[in-house]
């Protein structure tokens, strides 16, 4: 299947800033290890018959919050943009599942790369070809990491594995977004100061 | 008790770019609430006696990783600066105590801004007169929240309160670090983009 603007695995896209060997520091701070790996890979067969449901819940939450559905909207009418919103939902449906087959190689970190400055003034709307807001600002990224976390809970339950088992998908998920917004934060800081 | 760099309340610090109304916003989206105010209060008297043991587990995390501890080190001799060390100690266990008193005015906005101030190389080393690398880099400042929330859950736990309890408290400081950690991000961030 493939989606528009899903870019994993595009030679085309810049170098990543950050490595291999970067990646995996910054992966010892956060704590995130094999036990993560299969924890996310766990979650991936579990979520993927729920990814649509949990699309709702994640676009009613941002449609529920006029201060981040205008970065999905008309700078000036302050209309949503149908086609902006279906072509984000659909590649961010495809995030559950690349966020659970845990793969970190050089590809993937290019791809976080692109996701960032789709976030960001040098990059943003271009995909979609959208008229919308320039960027979102930097201080909603990270705090959106607590919902998106959050709210996986009762779908990573669904199929009744064990607590404990829920708890490690749920901390790898946790860990794995906050390793991500690290990532897509790039192109807000100086590279020097990355 | 004086501790010396802690300006929380200090007229003289810089206003910061995020107000109330702004930071009511980041709140929000963090899902961070009465309850987690709550929580976090609740979690202060069963920090205090254990202030000591928690920053023991904090300090023994970063003085396992070279990479981190090279922020405490001199920057060529990598010799760690015990002075240095011990100073942002002393306020990292006030911010323990602060950040339990969760009391979001604005002189604490300020505060906040300073303490990113001193992670960035706009202010790194300047408060406690130490020689020192120049910026803590900006790819480990979010991970760090993860084993800062994770390992204090024992803490939480030490004095018998129900499971619901501690994990409510847990919750309240995970929300709270995402908050502060975007905060102190600043520096880091053109302050269009943030």
């Amino acid at each position: 299947m493939q989606i528009p603007g899903h870019r994993l695995g595009d030679p085309e896209l810049p170098r990543s800033l950050i490595d291999a060997d970067a990646f995996a520091t910054m992966k010892e701070v956060a704590l995130f290890g094999d036990d993560d790996v299969a924890a996310l890979r766990r979650s991936g067969p579990i979520l993927e018959p729920q990814i649509e449901a949990v699309l709702d819940v994640w676009y009613g939450f941002v449609g529920s919050k006029p201060f981040l559905l205008a970065h999905f909207a008309h700078p000036t009418s302050g209309e949503p943009n149908g086609e902006y919103l279906a072509r984000v939902r659909a590649r961010f449906g495809q995030w559950i599942r690349d966020t659970a087959a845990a793969r970190y190689d050089d590809d993937w970190l290019r791809w976080q790369f692109e996701i960032g400055r789709r976030h960001h003034r040098v990059g943003k709307n271009a995909t979609d070809g959208a008229t919308s807001t320039a960027i979102v600002p930097f201080r909603y990224l990270l705090p959106l990491a607590q919902p998106i976390v959050q709210t996986l809970r009762p779908f990573l339950a669904a199929t009744g594995e064990r607590v404990e088992t829920v708890d490690a998908m749920q901390d790898a998920w946790r860990k794995s977004v906050l390793l991500q917004v690290t990532l897509w934060s790039s192109p807000y800081v100086a590279p020097d100061d990355f």
